[in-house]
């Protein structure tokens, strides 16, 4: 009775009491994830931070993910490349604990916003700016999603490596942005991000892990999570002020 | 400068301060993971929501696993089995953001607690119970860990259907714990589990998910987590509300 037939029960949610309560009720928001994992997927901790701040606020997150082979597979424990292939929307289905729908059928029309999640994931995956740095190409879906969203006006938020997706799609619309702050490279073991996002026209912040980017123009949320080296709970609360701040501008 | 050299950087805490006001400082907690997804390894959500706490609150995480073949890989899509073989520790890193230590190294005398996020993993991997249910065996190394912080008095802390594994080796002792509550199939899908943990021995109370079981004299620590079919922050408070109360038996 605790076999495999189990894992077929959806976590549907059961109690609509404080969806009814809150700021967000009623909105449905897209959560676009990239595998699992943070050297070759999304970061696990901003996508758990994303998803509770999101349900905390009333809002009903929608998981997607690209249905593609990730770019490759990274053994967490050395860094090195394993010899195997794995799906990305089948690995993100770990984090969502049921399946994605394919990034394709990812809509702004459908949603009130959409939160991109940070890990190499969005490097790898998501784009290739983890292999080509400024050179870097955005997956067409993705850049249809982002253009898609900033047109119709709707929030999107971005934490970690994920705003260079903005940064690039959005940058010549003066899109401002946050990748972390400038330091010891103990604290910000990427901040050679900050200069590709401003070779592409983005305007940089400088922001520490428990602050936000808010683009209130552009409607784009960013926080550095991950890009800054931290504890756990001071990831879960930057990309909860995060999402909060993006849950203002529905 | 932003490829695979930058993965090998590792998450080294960089600060004390919150440590030093904190009633945890200075308290190495041991955390045993069991790989990485619901469905074949540990639950993302309640690990993340472990770690955040016990870093809140001061304590040093220190992150275990099993260095043993996941009992098998679930497509988190679809419930079926996927014929590729992964180790569990190696997925585990995929949630500690670093290498996790043998399980076989765990030592009560080196550490002040121990925490067991659930997830099927606890039920494949750290025990056959999600195949045997009542006639389950635990993983040596994991009877041997319990036995030991319950004899050296040090506090552990167990959620989802972890505490399984402290009523099957802790049940003659009288070990009282959660598992959830009981109620319809679509809001506690595994409270069959509730039998087999009394069948062992153990006390068992019933528990909703923002609830936390506290056993003081054996200083066992259970909260129901995804027992219930809940929101994503529902599961992230209960857990939260689990690591502080094994804090307060430090």
């Amino acid at each position: 009775m605790f076999g495999l037939r189990n894992i077929l029960v959806k976590s549907v949610p059961t109690t609509g009491l404080i969806a009814a309560m809150s700021s967000a009720a009623g909105h449905k928001v897209g959560v676009v994830l990239a595998g699992c994992g943070v050297y070759d997927g999304s970061e696990v901790h901003e996508a758990a931070a994303v998803l509770a701040a999101l349900t905390k606020n009333g809002a009903e997150p929608v998981v997607f993910a690209p249905d593609k082979l990730q770019a490759h597979v990274v053994d967490h424990t050395a860094g090195s490349e394993m010899s195997q292939e794995r799906n990305v929307l089948i690995e993100s289905a770990r984090i969502a604990r049921s399946a994605p729908t394919p990034l394709t059928e990812l809509k702004a029309a459908d949603l009130s916003a959409v939160v991109f999640p940070g890990g190499f994931g969005a490097a790898k995956n998501l784009s290739d700016f983890g292999f080509k740095g400024a050179d870097m190409t955005v997956d067409p879906e993705v850049s249809r999603i982002l253009k898609e969203f900033h047109a119709a006006g709707k929030p999107q938020a971005l934490c970690c490596i994920a705003p260079i997706l903005a940064a690039n799609v959005l940058g010549k619309s003066g899109v401002t942005i946050t990748l972390g702050n400038i330091g010891a490279e103990s604290d910000w073991p990427y901040q050679g991000s900050i200069e590709a996002a401003k070779s592409f026209g983005a305007n940089v912040e400088l922001k520490n892990v428990d602050e936000v980017c808010v683009d209130v123009k552009n409607k784009v949320v960013t926080s550095p999570a991950y890009m800054y080296n931290g504890k756990f709970h001071e990831i879960q609360g930057g990309v909860t002020k995060m999402v909060d701040e993006l849950i203002k501008l529905l």
